[in-house]
């Protein structure tokens, strides 16, 4: 990865903070695209004029967006940039696209520090350059003060279909079997913990990251998938009863396979969560038929973002639309979808 | 078009207003995505999954995103809805793009009225439908109450790139001629007159519109184009001097040969604004060379949104940036790009 300056390459002697005219069209707006942006995000003639021209490497895409709103900015782990970049990468993997180009839509609120911006601009071009895709056009709009909350990022992404595979919720089917990536909720509780100031031994970092590389070896190895989905707002819980709902299928999991690491289980009963509702970014489930279990745990437990991948469940009935979760104990109960706002602004 | 109830298709009584929990994952989410965005958006299985998958009619294409904080949000001539599609598919036709598909993200504020989503979700699809591209997929976020203003919309584009012609302001040189499609201010001055109170004997509405469809004429009319560019934020001055500046050429207008409308002249005074300064959505100029004249303004005039297309100024010389107008008493002065903050959320 390309170093740049920490320090904010527009003079804090000068303006050291957003005002309403970085987003007016004149010449301070120039300077934040000459100085800050294009410097960063690469390509002057894709980021400069009013769109960005690019050739394909074929023409079945896919295409996605998502607004990222979290608040604290920052947070163990990551922040607002990485993870704006990771959302919309693994938004497009989920339909089993390979991500290419992502455009970025900055909402700045009039006072925020530009060295805030700067440190936001940096982190989303690692996070892309990470996972092989770039930013390649870009919007800036700034909202009088008290009308916004620092930043508000709005990231689209493009990406290409290059398997033959239908991948959507509907295909899911009696007999197949639920594997995830890992562990879940250390995105949510990490971001919870920060804001209601809890301290624990170790603090929890969130995992945010791309999923995009791991699922298309999953593709590559021809391992057949009917569905993927991204467990962030409403968790795993809301996730598999939206699956159930398209499908019209029971699925069933079980309460010991799915992984949660202690001090993740320790603060959700602090703060009064369910883990199986906090939402992840960098989590997934996969819906596949039992014959490709073994080659698919074994794909996933070599990818460093699949290391703790396991069986959590499977698909039992066609008809009835239900999530039930054999506990601990061995009783079988309902899961439902989020009903109220566990956790505002978590993405 | 297709007609939608006027009605909120959420029951008033049940949640007149936006709540956090609209964006957290949940139910009160699904319900606002299968009662207000499907029924309106079309396309079920494009938005309820994670990304949209598309097949393109080719493999060149341009991408394009832009942010919509415009303020109020409902205005003579149009609503932040209508402009969150023109003002991207503008941008896709000016590199030359047909475009095809849009995103929708929304960043709403908690306490907003679901009436007046409602009103902005129908505006959006009737201008989408009119300009004959789809909304494929979509985001909610909600933010808490005094985060946000209202609404906020993001729209990314894709469209295709159809012709061989390179569309771009480094490729503006001497002798290209400087059209444009109508006259200045009508947009910038509506959203201005209202939030000031003013009143005129007739209300200058917005003209925003979405200019594809007049663009896509002149080139399949194989009129040669070397840049096109839309007027928005930092109105004609702004453009023309980024375009003067990448292109390193000087640019001469005829003060006489820019329409503008005696009541936006007008009121553009009481403000104190230059209408050359003031935002557009829907107006551009064409660079083309002098042999396509006559063709060009004859294509533009047969169009409902280039009947007063007319030519403005010629590109003179290469190696030195520079904007000038000829003013109407013969005097020749510089037109430097805004400097300020003329119009704050004009888009």
């Amino acid at each position: 990865m390309e170093e740049f300056s920490l320090t904010c390459p527009i003079p804090i002697s000068e303006y050291p903070h957003v005002l309403l005219a970085h987003g007016g069209g004149g010449k301070l707006m120039h300077q934040l695209i000459d100085k800050m942006f294009l410097p960063v995000f690469g390509d002057p003639n894709a980021i400069a004029h009013d769109s960005a021209a690019l050739t394909l490497p074929g023409n079945r895409i896919a295409m996605t967006t998502d607004s990222y709103v979290i608040r604290p900015l920052f947070f163990p782990g990551g922040d607002i940039g990485s993870l704006a970049v990771h959302g919309t990468i693994n938004d497009l993997a989920m339909s089993g696209a390979r991500p290419l180009y992502l455009s970025a839509g900055f909402i700045l609120e009039e006072g925020l520090p530009l060295e805030t911006l700067w440190r936001v601009v940096r982190s989303m071009q690692a996070a892309a350059e990470n996972a092989g895709v770039q930013i390649i056009t870009g919007d800036t709009k700034v909202v009088d003060r008290g009308k916004g909350d620092g930043i508000f990022i709005n990231t689209a992404g493009v990406g290409i279909l290059e398997h033959s595979q239908a991948i959507a919720p509907q295909f899911v089917q009696p007999g197949d079997l639920l594997l995830i990536n890992g562990d879940l909720g250390r995105h949510g509780i990490a971001i919870m913990a920060m804001r209601e100031g809890l301290e624990f031994e170790t603090t929890i970092e969130s995992d945010s990251a791309a999923i995009a590389d791991l699922v298309m070896q999953l593709l590559d190895a021809d391992i057949e998938i009917h569905c993927l989905r991204d467990l962030t707002r409403g968790g795993l819980a809301s996730t598999l009863n939206e699956i159930a709902t398209a499908a019209k299928v029971t699925i069933e999991i079980d309460e010991t396979a799915i992984p949660i690491r202690e001090d993740v289980q320790g603060a959700c009963e602090i703060l009064g969560f369910d883990p199986l509702y906090v939402a992840n970014e960098g989590r997934f489930v996969a819906f596949i038929p039992s014959e490709y279990r073994d080659r698919a745990l074994q794909i996933m437990a070599q990818h460093p973002l699949g290391a703790d991948a396991c069986l959590i469940g499977q698909v039992t009935d066609k008809g009835r639309p239900l999530v039930t979760m054999q506990s601990k104990i061995g009783a079988s109960r309902i899961i439902d979808m989020l009903s109220g706002e566990q956790l505002p602004r978590i993405c």
